[in-house]
């Protein structure tokens, strides 16, 4: 940012946006262009069911603020009044405040995602301010009116070529399997999420399990009927084209502990009684290595996420409930115990394919050098660190994340971009990624660091924005 | 700093220092110079005394290095003995010493902010070395010796129109009242800070609150009384301006208690026993819950000072006593509790305005996710991280921390900067800051990253340098 | 990395290589390259017996491959099954994998390494790709093959004036004294490495002892027979030159006990018995104040290396064995115990010359914070933060440790690089760390940061390049 005399300042979020040399612009316009390259997006939060019923929106605040806890966090800390985020204004009132806080939000994500939402699906090159908002209203709802702005329309709009959801494993997948019969051009995959069965300490668990008995018809009374079940249903995810799992937790923990001493934790919480911190721990790890068992024996990808402190704020919890925007960051991720569970679940090197997600930024050396001790098997990068996660999917997060990756793995292999994401126009989000990594790329064939060497540039671009993916889950 | 081919080499700390795009330099100079734009120095720990009696001094000695630990802290780094910087020897030898130790700190902010000093306060253009220390000595004291370098002076050299001091619930406050009842130009307002009502496991903390029985007039014996006390000790210091609090401690913890727990645990320290750690954490619970609910019945701001360990060096301590410069980072700064601290207190929606500090840069992701759940109420950053605290005063500190607000919170909102310091000529850290803000932000218009829009960019800046300041505390 | 529109792309590792400004060329050309300015490496694990006996090369496996489990481990990550890695194929098949692997290595310290070794010791400008691989195999086993390549040829080519290994207390020492007597030219040193000694928790620290007994001829019975035998050993590594000492550990811990404990602790673990966690820790916590007061005594620097977890991979321990690229960073490393341990080694201001090493780069801000308590006695930087150390020793890790020494405290007195390495090619390494280093400082000074004064950049340069390591240690 500095010495910047000598050229000309960029326009705001033109055709090079964050491509700051020749051969970031290059690689990026050649070899990673969202238009050119397609998106396979393996992870994020879209219903089946929307896909299926091809759902419109009658506004941009049904689109955009609908459920995006995202937008509505930055609206509290703006000052917005709930009324006007979750409360009973009207969808243009709601929008009205947004376009007042956007632009008081220099430097956040949430500016470059928006208006690179509002450039690429509905052709807006200016921004949204209290001054646009109308036009703004006005120009995406006539749009959205067309039938080209519907869900399966925005899609393609999107060059999306796979969507895996999350899903849990009482789930009857109708959705998935109907756009499959229906060969529907996109695949859309489940992807396996057991956290309720994980989460045993929780008030709900039994009523859980008592579910996931009668979707498996397997009774479930100890751990062994309980893995007997969620394998049921794991083959049953498998037929419907299943690929990847996802595991939440507040961290990756490991406390070993006999069968029998699960075996009883488990009988405790399915009679309703609560279990100890220490027993959560020991049934959790349990679960985990039964988990990654399991998961290698599919060839399934696992994935990790942790690191997070949910539903932080009770007031508001109870007045509107969870996944509304107050998560953070919880900092106790111990290294030692993510390695010992890997090692664990690697006792016999079959250890699936991982990723490993933490909410805490600066757990990525760590992570990185962990997992630097459970590649092999002739895999490119078995283990992997996902893509900035959540609060870090941004420029800074990103490009750490990148250049951690590269500093201490192999970058080349990366498995590159997700959503993890509600809505169907954060597509772009990818295409954000894209110019970031072709920027950092391009910036070091400028500056000396790696030569100008088409082929090998073509292969590394072109390899993190779709073929890594593509490769690694088998899609 | 890359590709510096085409560009010419500039001036040290020239007008333009920090300032390296167009657009930077017109925000800074238009909308944020400290000649232009008032500072409001919201925290910082000048006796009110010394503005009142419009404290002389005698040479650059006493004027820079009579208090500063930061740079007692670099002479010894530098290899000087004790004797030169809190030792027996003249103020002529220690100022020798640290023009010796000055050209060895290149990379450090007392690199810039020494210069920075020189230049804004004295006119002096050079730099300070071995061999310009008779002409700086000389040139400096001449100065001092006139008028127009008191105190007062200084301050209003500095374009100052707030200072608020740190000051102790038994502070009779005399000096602020009085400054007030002359009507001083400059708002010189007290800051609660109850510390040593606080910690319960210090040695002095029975006569302590013996010493605030006595200057409340309230029998302190359970903890019923000693709320009493306190709120007595606000309410004056409330009719004397105080419009914030400050408190430190090693984190921010969360270990609820009866309240019957809580009275045994002050009796118990009272009766000059000591409390376990697990009671002293209780008791600060209890305390910090208490103090928010006033805080927010007054309409104050709270602010949380943590991560520090002091006086680490025994040796030293025995014979220079605190804040010599021998305090450090402590790492132990759990997430978690911080947000359940900020839960309980928000537990009737009636969290106080606060801010943050952790003197660990590496929580700056994980604060901006906790503060990000409290947000609300239809007031702007209602919970803001605050400026990057002493050890992380530098370039890197600041820019690392202000990166992390707009990526995570809004920027634009944010209050800005403080001085956290002793000294009369600190000021133009308010000016530094403003030019590393300004070249961030003109960073990303010159960059596209955010539209050349002058309506927006003046709110914003003028907002962090200025206005949001006066806006939140009330000013 | 923006705006570079206006200047032109630097080829791939040129003489320029990351030297962004023309003041940072000057200060590299002038007063850091490596053929002008002589290598002290005081902190490697090459073999003294190595160098006595001139050890040479067959072919460029064994000269990279044969030891290096930062390659392998890359090798692993890339999807190269073990049998080219550490198992029994060619040395030919494994190089040709190496060949396939560095292209996808962008962004990772090994492809600059590897790049910049070929060049400065063999004189090939291409890059090492699978289309050059049979080329660089002849071009270097060719130059291999000649006695200029051998191990005191390479160490002379790399104008090397100090070497200091690492030695366990019952080392014979035999070559380093051959080498001395004979008059070699390098100095080759012995450093104290105890490990084995204060690693009371490993099962064969029974036997070590034993040997220590036999080596030291004193039989240890309790501490105060283990302390009598360890300062007899220190006094003859100082009779054979040794001037600094380095202890590895978990994280720096502070757990004291009295003496009669730490007997009893020591007792039961000669006598075969496990110790308790607690038991380790009083231990070592005595075992590291010991240590550190005869460090002092004989004028030692102490070297901290901490924030590892080794041999994680079960799986891989069980057929290769340690040291083969199964590390990691342990990241629970608390600051608060660090200040506390050094404060009980300053207990009488005699805290030796100390470098801290953390593996974990987020602790930089803290570990620069504890070690600025402990500065003093007129000694320029008597406790320093180690160059960025293992996984960190990359552009970003050796960027942000150096801002971080300079923003916290004196860059200037750094003692910079070293290469910790077992190969007889890596001097290089002090190279690409000087470039970065000029690169720094000179980017500060174009940007008007630091003045452009000769005088004094000079004197920084070459003493972070050189005389600061020499005057530190007393070579």
């Amino acid at each position: 940012m500095k010495y910047l005399n000598a050229v000309a300042m960029k326009q705001f979020m033109d055709d090079d946006f964050m491509l700051n040399s020749e051969t970031a612009r290059h690689l990026y316009h050649e070899y990673a262009d969202m238009k050119k390259i397609p998106v396979i997006d393996y992870h994020c939060h879209i219903e089946a069911k929307d896909i299926y019923e091809d759902k419109k929106f009658n506004n941009i605040t049904q689109l955009w603020l609908g459920e995006d806890h995202y937008k509505w966090r930055q609206m509290r800390t703006c000052g917005v009044e709930e009324k006007f985020i979750t409360g009973d204004a009207s969808d243009y009132e709601k929008f009205q405040k947004w376009s007042e806080v956007l632009p008081m939000l220099i430097g956040n994500p949430l500016y470059h995602w928006s208006h690179y939402e509002l450039k690429y699906y509905f052709g807006y090159e200016g921004t949204l301010t209290p001054d646009s908002c109308d036009e703004v209203w006005k120009l995406v709802n006539e749009q959205l009116a067309k039938p080209e702005f519907s869900a399966r329309n925005l899609i393609k709009k999107s060059n999306v070529e796979v969507i895996c959801t999350t899903d849990d494993p009482i789930d009857s997948l109708e959705y998935h399997k109907k756009l499959n019969d229906e060969g529907y051009e996109v695949k859309v995959l489940p992807a396996w999420r057991p956290d309720r069965a994980a989460y045993i300490e929780k008030a709900d668990f039994a009523d859980y399990i008592a579910k996931l008995s009668e979707v498996s018809e397997i009774n479930i009374c100890d751990f062994a009927s309980l893995k007997r079940a969620l394998c049921k249903r794991m083959d049953y995810f498998d037929s419907v084209g299943c690929k990847l799992a996802d595991n939440g937790m507040a961290y990756v923990m490991y406390l070993p502990a006999t069968d029998e001493e699960v075996d009883n934790i488990l009988k405790k919480a399915l009679a309703g009684e609560a279990v100890t911190a220490e027993e959560e721990l020991k049934y959790k790890t349990a679960f985990m290595l039964f988990s990654s068992d399991e998961y290698y024996r599919h060839g399934w990808v696992m994935q990790l996420h942790y690191g997070v402190k949910r539903d932080n704020n009770s007031y508001m919890f109870e007045r509107i409930g969870a996944n509304t925007g107050f998560d953070c960051v919880a900092d106790y991720t111990p290294s030692a115990q993510l390695a010992d569970f890997l090692n664990a679940a690697n006792r016999e090197n079959k250890i699936p394919k991982t990723i490993v997600y933490s909410l805490n930024p600066v757990d990525n050396t760590a992570i990185q050098t962990v997992i630097g001790c459970f590649q092999g098997g002739g895999i490119k990068c078995r283990v992997q660190q996902g893509a900035a996660w959540w609060f870090n999917d941004h420029f800074i997060g990103m490009s750490e994340h990148m250049k951690s990756v590269a500093a201490n793995s192999s970058l080349a292999n990366f498995v590159g971009m997700l959503t993890d994401s509600r809505s169907f126009v954060s597509y772009t989000r990818h295409d954000y990624f894209r110019r970031i990594m072709c920027d950092l790329i391009g910036g070091w064939v400028e500056n000396g660091e790696y030569p100008n060497d088409e082929k090998y540039l073509k292969k590394i671009v072109e390899g993190i924005a779709y073929y890594n993916t593509k490769e690694y889950f088998g899609f």
